[in-house]
């Protein structure tokens, strides 16, 4: 698998944010700028974003993931992970999924364990869909932020071993680590 | 969903032991006033419990648990999650969830393996099912304190979040915590 | 079940290495000598090695651990358990076990990450299979050691729960860990 050259074309990256009171209007989406933000911050590839706010219907979630796993290399989500009967991101992302990579949730829970102790309901998983890595994030921008700082420095090396393009991190923000073999610069 | 006033009817919760030489008479079921005792201990509500020995049965597992979560906002379970062959608590428990919360399982594993590195052969797990949360503790009365000690601060949320009674400990035991939008006093 | 004496037969351990490359002999395999070295260290047991040599094939993967399973106590694998599409192995482990133990994958996994920040995109996993423990390990020989070293104390237990030999530990390696009530000597 040939990875794509970073400097030529922008990584292409799905934000999902998964509320039904947002897409209603009830409130306003703070989920995809928060996901963005973070994003423009730590990498310093170009990037070509695909955004999408939709409801917490699993049939849509799911065909939101296959779409955007077509064309990105990442995509990130928020929302619906938690233990209410409404909350199927998590049943949405694994029923779409190639392989599960436990260790995200894991490691997101651990992380947010840190800040809140009722981290410990999150749901969250990350999966590998053809050459996309997908994740699911909490809710709360303060959560992604945690998360994301929490979590990214594995993320550059993981989209390399699916076969995405080389992403490279701003290390004020994060650290991407990738072992010595899988350097290239 | 209308949360049920704490005040007025007493939160109903399922205890259930699991052993076939307790059920058999071989020995006294400790499991079932330790879960009771702990319980007692930390929550302000009245409670009215529901409680259970029975065999290491999958089956029979199965069945309780369907008909506790009936009217229960809480099960906990004790034994049956080590990996011998009779050990079958989590398959049953899975079997008749609703949704998984692995961060219960893995944090409860992190807690024990605070005091034993053989907390890694046990296989609790965490789900929901309809409006209730069921749990599944170690064997042993003082891993079953242990374990609760360690988990406890977030289940009232999520007893929350699924529709149930607004649960409140009592501070010298765990102290519950709640999202600010979410507490009533 | 009776355990079978340890003092008179060699404990029967399957060891797999499990890599197109090296199987195909564009490089030697470090992952079977790895295995085994840590293994002679850390056990007082006589010791009876079965070793294999295999493609990142999900077929041969399952099929090379159902024969091994049938004689073994407990069989190590290294290799394929990153989101590459052909890592497999916990696949195939999963595929042929009867109960899954997620607490050596995530154990496994948080040693790691003391090590590396790339620890999470390991997908490892334990698991029965009759009468024998399966473990998951990393690739790299240094890796392996690292996790052997971070969870083998819980093994010995483990393998006596589900009716194999007793295994005894040496103390400079590793302290097994049994509860009063298992220990023999």
């Amino acid at each position: 698998m040939q990875n794509q050259p970073a400097a030529y074309e922008p990584a292409r990256i799905g934000i999902v944010s998964i509320s039904d009171r947002a897409t209603a209007g009830v409130y306003e989406d703070k989920g995809l700028p928060a996901l963005k933000d973070w994003l423009e911050r730590a990498l310093h590839n170009a990037l070509s974003f695909e955004a999408r706010l939709i409801a917490d219907e699993q049939g849509v979630i799911e065909q939101t993931l296959i779409e955007l796993a077509e064309s990105c290399c990442l995509v990130l989500t928020t929302g619906g992970t938690g233990p209410a009967l409404r909350d199927v991101t998590p049943e949405a992302t694994l029923a779409i999924a190639d392989k599960v990579l436990p260790g995200f949730g894991e490691q997101m829970r651990a992380v947010s364990l840190k800040y809140v102790p009722t981290a410990i309901l999150s749901r969250q998983v990350g999966v590998v869909r053809g050459r996309c890595l997908i994740l699911n994030l909490p809710g709360q921008p303060k959560a992604i932020k945690e998360t994301l700082d929490g979590i990214f420095a594995a993320v550059p090396y993981g989209v390399d071993l699916i076969g995405g393009p080389y992403l490279e991190t701003r290390s004020d923000v994060v650290q991407a680590f990738r072992p010595a073999s899988a350097r290239r610069y």
